[in-house]
């Protein structure tokens, strides 16, 4: 897979912002101003919503600011349909079908859930292991990798499929199909999931299920309080915290 | 309330453990050894299950040095019934009833639950206000004060009504009655609940419901696995963590 750094910036004078595109799909990667081929830093893969990486940048760059004062270097890619991708006829009548059913007040059905969430997870994750094939070789980066973030459904089959992901930072906040609350069965990594509470776009039992189907022997749940977007600054510390353990 | 400090140690060069009696009831207290009038330190009592001072010191001591470490006082006192205080003859009685229950592999019923709990608490939130009423006026104590640990009934009840509790890390790991978790959506104190997901002898289902229930705006659920005594380190460091954002 080709990669190509288009561009870069520094955030502040500790963080080096660069734009990629990995055959076409387009990317961010952050890395600490300090890591160098002499000192190389472990990655981060950035996990995010399928709502475009424009609109998402405020708050990945935040997290990739967090995570390079710890040492980390960061990287995303834009998912299928979303952002300046293609359209993808398909996802936009799954997240139409998912409008229509969260706006009946009726709970959402399996069908609903499956349709939206089980291509993306299909087609994004052979896209962020092409990442890592194109991004670990960069002389500033090493092993191993985390991921952080949501779709917490990516993060799952990342977890089962993915053996250079060690450890995984995991958002729960959007619907899961139960075919992923089984795949994460076989999931073995070091997890550390947060859960807004009071998230009422949540299906918190769902939830609470996943977190308990998987296979690790460490998992941590952290519930917060504060709405979907309101995590906590102590609740992002402790996820800080949690890959200095495993990636350190 | 008549406070005897009856012995003295110093557990390492940084804290002092103090034997204590309050009218009768045995206690002890820690202080940072750096704790002075000059210089006072909030104060954090430290719940335990009922299973005897004498048996819960190792871990109450290695508890107070945490919290030392972090500039905390402590302190604890014995259950109604427990340790060296005179047998209680109903407690025996649901403690030997709820044994029984728990080996039939049956759930345990309300009942049981309601007759061990509810007079322990009942019996023991007016001993532990006393004990602050006691301890505050020490030159080297001075308010907030926190509440950590079990049983959580416990501390759900002094949480409702002790005001100088401003903030509690509660351990859900023991069984809770229906009225407690109607008690806890009165609290509004921070709190930071801990539970061992894995831990065999938790109704999870009621702790997490009772997690439901507090009425705090800010209020945090850490989930573990290793069983009943199997805290993790970054649990309880967690804990600390809490304590010093809002004692402090």
């Amino acid at each position: 897979m080709a990669l190509h750094l288009t561009s870069k910036r520094r955030l502040d004078d500790t963080v080096l912002e660069r734009d990629l595109t990995l055959d076409g799909v387009p990317g961010i990667l952050w890395t600490p101003a300090s890591a160098s081929a002499a000192a190389p830093v472990p990655l981060i893969l950035l996990g995010h919503p399928p709502l475009g990486l424009h609109a998402m940048h405020p708050r990945l760059a935040a997290r990739a600011r967090h995570a390079a004062a710890d040492g980390f270097a960061t990287a995303t890619i834009e998912l299928p349909g979303c952002g300046d991708r293609p359209r993808w006829p398909a996802l936009e009548q799954a997240r139409a079908d998912l409008g229509r059913a969260m706006r009946s007040g009726e709970p959402v059905g399996d069908d609903v859930i499956d349709a939206l969430v089980l291509p993306l997870v299909d087609r994004a994750v052979p896209e962020w292991r092409s990442a890592l094939d194109a991004l670990l070789p960069l002389p500033e980066i090493d092993g191993p990798v985390g991921y952080s973030g949501g779709l917490i459904s990516v993060g799952v089959r990342l977890a089962v499929a993915e053996p250079r992901v060690v450890a995984a930072g995991l958002f729960a906040g959007s619907f899961v199909p139960r075919v992923i609350t089984e795949e994460a069965r076989r999931v073995t990594i070091p997890l550390h999931v947060l859960l807004q509470w009071d998230d009422e776009g949540n299906d918190r039992q769902a939830l609470l299920d996943l977190f308990d189907a998987f296979g690790s022997e460490e998992k941590t749940l952290h519930a917060n309080m504060g709405g979907h977007t309101g995590v906590p600054h102590h609740a992002a510390d402790a996820v800080a915290q949690f890959f200095t353990r495993h990636l350190r």
